[in-house]
């Protein structure tokens, strides 16, 4: 069981046709943005021209269709009206304490960079790589160190993540058209099935499966109940399977190397 | 920058003094309790004793001080009092249905395991340790592939990383202390420093600092305006520096091997 308390609840909130309202127009301001723009949100941002970062201003020009920048100062809770989630990037504590007692009359969401104790939720270090999305929270405890956690993650990855779960999602969907209905006994066989496939073939390999490869495993392992290997099926539909160098090999490779060497040496030596 | 649009907004969500309101008892209201518990919330649980399965019954008993466990039905509205946030795990569409929308009139939080078109928010694969939370979401993709991410970051980690973030935090706390002030000159400097020893120290460095050898790191390294070796500070203070056997070594140790084996070889032939 995990430990318990002292933690957040780490979730990832639904913005599809929703408003966030951006307050600030700083270096935070652009964070804010760019993590709201993975979403499918409107963005409006609140601040006067000649606050905005270099970047900020970068963001606005280049995604003016997803964000609508008013050139002004927050002007009170008329703001509020049809926003669904706030975020202030001020240096101005009384004026982020004021807009976070608005939001929390209305019960809107809201995050205020300069005063975490006011925050219904808090940021924490993103890593993106298609469908998939990564979330990394010290909570509170530096933002530095969320940042080598995440480059750690990063580097455990192969870059083939992503990928492979779009080509999982969309095999799942052909394998609903193939053998429909929701819940019962195919539900479950289905999602045995596609357990076992996701446990046989490396992400490497999944992240290869191709439409002609996906109706081959369909064919080939749905409707004859099992799990082929990816070498039976990528091979044979044209692409070849990934190949992982395992710590193995290099000892060994190293072993051979050295014995060459020492077998030359020792050859040339009695010459 | 960050591939736009069509992914969740990944948020620490901040449940300390807040009442979460679980409708349901089978094996996803486990779930969901468990996450709930790695926060400080009170925790209500509505579902008949007879619908409640082995392991929340268990985390129930467990955990009396946190979760109320009433032993009825969703019985309306009146349920939603004081309530900041619903997880509903029912196995009926429409009762779920119902739920959300009570939810959405008060502007509380909502998630239904059973609709996920209605969900405010979705869970995904976690892990913690300590003051670390990483979370994984694939955004709908399969949750089989989730658990799979999980378990390779899990792999990459060293499981020092949760003691380095507290041990970082503490440290923190005392350079605070030693040097005050908000924001500023001082503010700046202390960020700075902080950052330079979370990049030149490993994790399993930092895990090691105890209280003599952070006060030494303080003396030694705040207060001379430099960043000091985890070897001059941890060895001094009794603790050592960690040690990583790096690839090149596992080779260099491949070739001598082999070497070793191959002149032996040769010498006992020629014998």
């Amino acid at each position: 069981m995990a430990s318990t308390g002292g933690g957040s609840l780490l979730i990832a909130w639904q913005l599809k046709d929703k408003t966030v309202l951006i307050v600030g127009g700083g270096e935070i301001a652009a964070q804010r943005i760019d993590s709201v723009l993975t979403t499918d949100a409107c963005i409006l941002l609140v601040c006067p021209s000649e606050g905005l970062s270099t970047r900020t201003a970068q963001l606005v020009s280049i995604h003016s269709t997803r964000i609508t920048h008013f050139d002004r100062l927050f002007s009170g809770r008329g703001e509020l009206t049809n926003v669904d989630m706030v975020l202030t990037a001020l240096d101005d504590n009384e004026r982020s304490r004021d807009i976070c007692e608005l939001c929390r009359e209305r019960k809107i969401p809201v995050n205020a960079a300069d005063i975490p104790d006011l925050c219904d939720f808090y940021f924490g270090a993103q890593i993106r790589d298609g469908p998939l999305q990564v979330m990394i929270s010290t909570n509170g405890n530096g933002p530095k160190l969320a940042a080598l956690v995440k480059d750690k993650i990063k580097s455990s990855f192969t870059g083939k993540e992503g990928e492979a779960i779009t080509k999982v999602g969309r095999l799942r969907s052909q394998l609903k058209e193939r053998a429909p209905g929701v819940g019962g006994a195919v539900g479950k066989k289905r999602m045995r099935w596609m357990s076992s496939i996701c446990e046989k073939w490396s992400m490497d390999d999944l992240a290869m499966l191709d439409e002609p490869a996906m109706s081959k495993l369909l064919e080939e392992g749905w409707e004859k109940n099992r799990v082929p290997s990816p070498k039976e099926i990528l091979e044979t539909s044209g692409t070849t399977t990934s190949m992982a160098i395992a710590p193995s090999h290099i000892v060994i490779s190293g072993v051979v190397v050295g014995a060459i060497c020492m077998a030359l040496t020792l050859v040339l030596k009695r010459r």
